[in-house]
């Protein structure tokens, strides 16, 4: 066993972001990353419950989940945590009619929802949706409303893709939030409340968890404020200066998904 | 003479803010805000100086100054201070080679800067080149930089015209601010360097200037920081609420220019 990882024998259950860490996204679909298909199937035969935490919102967990199992994942709906089904809850508990700035191809996760007549504004990482004319529609409903409510399906900085960096969710947020002079609700990573959903949907509790991410604030510090370890994967959208990152630090540093199993396997 | 006004009896000079305040803008090219252009004349016959400070960056200032003659305003070029040549000066004084996302109809105004291989961006209110691919555009060579050097023509969070508001640079430059972690410059109001610049060129020191415009915190704040007396009319982006505002009392409200320059004359 290696030093410093004797915390990792009482795990009993991982929570894996997606993009970044199982494969790198792309306009292509994607490409997996080398051993993570490997390491998905060595978690199960271990006995180590898993659970998939994203914030992706560019398409249904259907047509998500569909993607991951061509690339070879063995994965299903059931064992994905996601934004859009956590913001309908929220919705239907609240009374809230939306109107939808997000990728076309996540509208069918609202098909339950009321729209008529807005009274909120649901943002995700609407990619090519994000226009001058979309965002100024989204922004002249909120100013329009007496009190504003924005929610917002995640907060990511930017993420990559195969043909580079993109600006995510949180970045039209933020103009929306000053345009408006509002604070955006945000759900998904890094909210406890997300967490929290997927601890019980994995059925362990955090002290028993660890989570596995690529993004040092959404994965690493949004996981280790629910009381789970975390560890930051050297793939996907990790650069070199997340490690003298001011305000957190992962439980350890791994160079891919495959290694993290090698390690945690090792201790059990 | 009206209660109230005693103070108004040292000016020598006035900033007028534009957009909102002699005009509201618009795709059809904009619309005179009605008693604005006699207004004008009369402030320069009754001898107070007169200066239009503007965050516009829509258009060179050649350009915009044949639009307000077309509209019967008695204005040159010589008394226009406006963000983008203020741009220009600060990236030769510190060898700055910019990217730019702003207007077609501003790039004229950049055409003595050099642009090859940039080492900042500079982000106006780019209207319809507020694109997602012109923002990932940016938002990568920003991120690319050992230290991203971000300049904002202004932080205006909207802007009314005549087919509704509109998000403004303000609003754009948070979106970039947040997802490189840095912090814009801003050359515009309300910078205080910038209002200099528009005294200076006034020629009136600050204690006899008063300026008049639509924009709670960008005009009256602005100004009132500098030193000078401002006033907020109700036209343009003006709303009640502003009345309420927090942080930026102006020295007084008035219905529009007109009402301004009838008040201050009978003051003299």
């Amino acid at each position: 066993a290696m030093a410093g990882w004797g915390w990792a024998r009482a795990v009993r259950g991982l929570l894996l972001d997606v993009s970044g860490v199982l494969y790198d996204s792309g306009a292509d679909g994607g490409v997996p990353i080398a051993g993570s298909a490997e390491a998905v199937r060595r978690i199960k035969a271990s006995g180590l419950k898993l659970h998939l935490c994203t914030n992706e919102t560019q398409a249904t967990r259907e047509h998500f989940v569909r993607k991951l199992r061509a690339m070879g994942f063995d994965v299903s709906v059931a064992e994905v945590t996601a934004p859009a089904p956590a913001a309908c809850r929220l919705l239907k508990e609240r009374g809230l009619r939306p109107h939808l700035l997000v990728h076309d191809d996540l509208v069918p996760e609202f098909a339950e929802i009321d729209k008529t007549n807005p009274n909120c504004v649901v943002l995700g990482d609407a990619a090519e949706n994000f226009t001058y004319a979309n965002l100024n529609k989204a922004f002249r409903l909120l100013i329009g409303m007496e009190k504003p409510v924005l929610i917002s399906l995640g907060k990511g900085r930017y993420y990559k893709e195969t043909d580079g960096l993109k600006l995510d969710v949180g970045a039209y947020m933020k103009a929306l939030e000053y345009a408006c002079d509002v604070q955006a609700e945000v759900v998904g990573k890094p909210a406890k409340r997300f967490f929290e959903s997927a601890l019980a949907e994995l059925g362990v509790p955090p002290e028993q968890a660890i989570m596995i991410g690529d993004d040092i604030v959404n994965d690493v510090g949004g996981a280790q404020q629910c009381g789970m370890r975390a560890l930051q994967v050297r793939t996907g959208k990790y650069r070199p200066s997340d490690e003298n990152h001011p305000e957190v630090k992962p439980d350890a540093y791994v160079n891919n998904l495959a290694e993290a199993v090698d390690i945690i396997l090792q201790q059990l």
